[in-house]
């Protein structure tokens, strides 16, 4: 697997896909950020007065609810069915699924009304997804009594998608095969929207392939390698800022090679 | 004073609570990351669908009006009026208060039919809740006749809330003491968002303590000394730019011992 | 000409002028710090509750329609008629005209019913305000039959306007002279917003003066010698996060001595 996922790097700087998110307000400089480092165009047109069309030129569509509002929904609904209709894969970030009746909602439906190809987000709004009741605190995770590995099985089974839980093990499943991911930095948790960064990723690397399990693991990977690599690159004096700023250097410096170097997976 | 408030920068790394924050769209990623950074947990959820529920998950909140729109007010006010209900601390920051009428009248509403818990504004944002008609240039200070310490003497009396007036020396007053927080430099006027992410640091210590003095107080002077940290940092080349993560370096590494060795306050 | 207008780059720092900026939601932050860094003082006040009443304590008006919606376009209209009103300058920035029939829409209508003193866009949106009908990829521009200096031209000649086409040489024309900008450098389109930032810029400068030939070129060189320091100032390891805070910093230190040696202009 490790050999046709990095093939898959070379491939988008190659190809320079568009890539649609409609994404929240605050990380979406971030993601358009880490799209162009890895080689890919991000366009970020919400409103439904264009969603719809803007997506048609478009080789994949990201959605995350961050900052989820009417007409952005409405956006994000326009899009996601003119890309289900043209095949073009819709990746799908739950953020802070469960924390609100909104939000839990607006992320049902579009579980329901959208067939995403790849889902992905920390376990316990992905718990959510599958009717767990684990407390979302805000947008971040919370302690859930299941294992990363079990919840991305069952999201993947239940809604045919390739689904991808964020952790310390990100773990990547289409319901019969399960992935551990052992790459990241604890660090990762301290800036804001590396979870959005990931699912921009694997919104860049679905718009390539046809296996979406590759994509999955392309993109939630790279963040965990970037993650390493910046980590060690700090002095003692630098911190989280700093931080930030090399995560989108190693990303932009990422080739095939660095990847399988740097990649560390193990079948659950 | 000094030694309570060293302490909650110990207890925040440790408690790590969850602030919610209704702030503008053009500062905000880094308000998420000075949260983060000082160890708190931001979350943005401004749509009135959701700001009232997602307030009571949250131990403090951040209004922030620098890119008011009549759906992100509805949302300050019914997560506003949620937080009075609870008991949840409410940090105001007026942006631009007094540029426009429409902003000087949100602003009023707020102070009126919210009860802040700290309000936080340069000069001339603060003194229009008092009623002086300083001209706001933009959401930039000017020059105003009072000083700052008369300025968040006469806010705090007047709203019975801590008042924070930035500026060279910021001033901090609950009515009757007031302190002038001696650090700071001038880069923090050329970065966007410092006013901003001080009201976010503000909200992190508020989210910890029952006296918001202190959390004023912390807030406050963490950014001044950040700033002072970052400028000092600088090589020759180096420029705004630079400057900015560093701020955020700072803050990620600051501890109360290195807070105790900066800080300058004096009563006025 | 240089001499001229490196002037205003001494005369920005002096006079810190406000500048009224509409822009989009994903390089907004971006466009702020710049505006700053350069000597200027950022205001970004969307809604039409206030747009209008904003901007004429400004000194110019940047309008930018990248995340386009129905409100904010109601808050460039509202400015930008004010703006004409009054004698202050617009710059206009059509972010992806010709992607969809809602963007080429409101901004025919932007050039029709405002009339801007400046625009700035790359190849294929500025081919979409003269009928050329290229195709736009996203945000991003594409190959246009046509070169830059001509589309300048015939913008310019079209709506007697200072035309800007970004590009590998930067086209700047009144509709009788036009120049070419040979400053940038290819790293400038891996960091989102650079064109945005381009577009802020001359809005600083064409707050300043009466010649707006002269304030786009200050604006549109400024952005492409900030990015060959950039680029020169990498290491090896560092990539695309570390340019985009390069590009702040030397923009922070430009002063009319540094643009002149780094400036080149031929006349087209």
């Amino acid at each position: 697997m490790e050999k046709e996922i990095a093939e898959l790097f070379t491939k988008l700087r190659y190809k320079k896909p568009l890539v649609h998110q409609i994404t929240n307000f605050v990380t979406m400089n971030d993601c358009a950020n880490v799209t162009l480092a890895i080689g890919a165009s991000p366009v970020m047109a919400s409103s439904p007065c264009e969603a719809g069309e803007m997506v048609m030129l478009s080789e994949a569509l990201v959605i995350n609810i961050g900052t989820l509002q009417p007409e952005s929904f409405d956006g994000m609904m326009a899009a996601g069915k003119t890309a289900n209709s043209k095949g073009i894969p819709v990746v799908f970030d739950p953020v802070g699924a469960g924390a609100t009746a909104y939000r839990t909602d607006c992320a049902m439906k579009i579980m329901k009304e959208i067939t995403p190809a790849i889902v992905r987000g920390n376990a316990s709004e992905m718990n959510w997804l599958i009717g767990g009741r684990s407390i979302t605190k805000g947008v971040d995770a919370v302690h859930v009594a299941l294992s990363n590995a079990d919840i991305a099985r069952t999201v993947a089974a239940t809604y045919n998608c390739i689904a991808v839980v964020s952790g310390n093990e990100d773990a990547v499943s289409n319901g019969k095969h399960t992935y551990l991911i052992q790459n990241g930095h604890p660090m990762l948790t301290r800036v804001t929207g590396t979870g959005c960064m990931s699912s921009a990723l694997i919104g860049c690397f679905a718009a390539l392939s046809m296996n979406h399990l590759h994509s999955a693991v392309a993109g939630i990977s790279l963040m965990g390698i970037a993650g390493e690599l910046a980590a060690a690159s700090l002095s003692d004096e630098e911190g989280t800022g700093t931080f930030r700023v090399r995560l989108v250097d190693f990303i932009s410096h990422m080739s095939a090679e660095m990847w399988l170097e740097g990649v560390r997976i193990i079948e659950a």
